[in-house]
């Protein structure tokens, strides 16, 4: 059941030695792809990894996190009009894709697809860890993987047979994210309630603690995501979208 | 099963008069809230249209697709980078995201929940229609949802019971979207082969007739999604993240 596997999923970073069969994989990847898509256009690609030579020239666009080394397979997701815009160029079609629309459509289906396949793999007991860092350095993912104009990668998922259980993650209260007709912003008072189970956890307070921070939100704002790297990516981003085709 | 409901899935616009529980709701976005995102910090948010008045609103955004007012429940999904700031800012931290990649991060977050949320509605047996036209006219959007700065709307989903059961409708084979190590960039020969099953269906041929075309891809080209409309939109989806913080 997929529910049950949803309730109990965490991240996994560390796998077992067994191999992820390729028919596994392609059934996986299949079955992802009964997933909607725009006009069901399915702009998106897949690209594949299991060599250790493309892990490791894909490592460093991740930060070196082990998992892209030590997984059996890395997946990339791509936002792809490439293939629909070489069928209209096959077809007597004059495509227009070459725009920031196009690039949040595509963009949309395979993020859409990458979730479907998370649900399945996890459900068919496989471990995974998505990797936010795609979108950090896209430039050198796009050269390793030599994807064309108009194909940018927006996920990675490392995939394997689970040798660890961490703990479940917390999460914050329905109230927080769910809101009734209309936008309700938070007062004080509400983030107070939102995160203290949160900011409760011992795991929280001694990173606080081993940080030197005073609260958690700095460990967030001070060292995983600064304004100064935030806005030096968001410049590398929209360059490689620039380069791809996605912005003129 | 979630996998059976998932291969049988099919987009649903028309809904029967029950309505769709709270309670069900709720458990259904909980559950979709165990979905992995950036540093746990749950990038979205979720508001929930139950009145006609406001489906009313909202329907125009939409280009007047009668899902949004026949739905008993209209959901829009944004990415939302508003709380995690706001958390920020009662905790004497100073948050940094209003950028591009911060949306971006944002908006991986918020589709990758809507996902997780659409593949446990359909598996209760629920039927949704994904509006891509809510990054069309996002403005309108913002400002029947009330969506402060950095809140902005990636997708719509319109939830009901089922009351139509459509065909199944077709996908691309797998070799078409998955490639091995390398992005393989298609001939003439495989776009005949990947898009000959679509092509030939008799829906698409009467499609194309009825439209006066020579090929079903000026169906998308010259109709469905043009370069006029995709390059009009595109500057008013990027003026929009502007206006709410987005890009500077």
């Amino acid at each position: 059941m997929m529910k049950d596997s949803l309730m109990t999923r965490r991240t996994i970073r560390q796998y077992s030695g067994r191999d992820v069969e390729p028919e596994l994989l392609n059934q996986l990847l299949a079955a992802s792809a009964r997933t909607q898509t725009m006009g069901n256009l399915q702009l998106y690609s897949v690209v594949v990894t299991r060599s250790a030579e493309q892990k490791a020239a894909l490592a460093p666009a991740h930060f070196n996190q082990p998992m892209v080394q030590q997984a059996p397979v890395v997946l990339t997701i791509c936002a792809d009009f490439r293939r629909t815009t070489t069928w209209a160029q096959c077809r007597q079609a004059h495509p227009g894709y070459d725009n920031f629309l196009s690039f949040l459509n595509a963009a949309t289906d395979a993020l859409l697809f990458t979730q479907t396949f998370c649900n399945l793999a996890e459900g068919a007991g496989l471990g995974l860890c998505f990797l936010g860092t795609t979108i950090y350095q896209p430039q050198a993912i796009i050269d390793v993987l030599q994807l064309p104009q108009l194909v940018f990668p927006v996920a990675t998922l490392t995939v394997g047979w689970p040798a660890e259980e961490p703990p479940l993650s917390d999460r914050l209260p329905v109230e927080s994210f769910v809101h009734s007709e209309t936008y309700h912003d938070p007062t004080p008072e509400d983030i107070d309630r939102f995160y203290a189970e949160k900011e409760a956890l011992e795991v929280n307070r001694e990173f606080v603690r081993i940080n030197n921070k005073e609260t958690l939100a700095q460990i967030f704002t001070d060292i995983r995501y600064t304004r100064k790297d935030n806005e030096a990516l968001s410049q590398t981003l929209l360059d490689a979208l620039r380069r791809q085709g996605f912005l003129e």
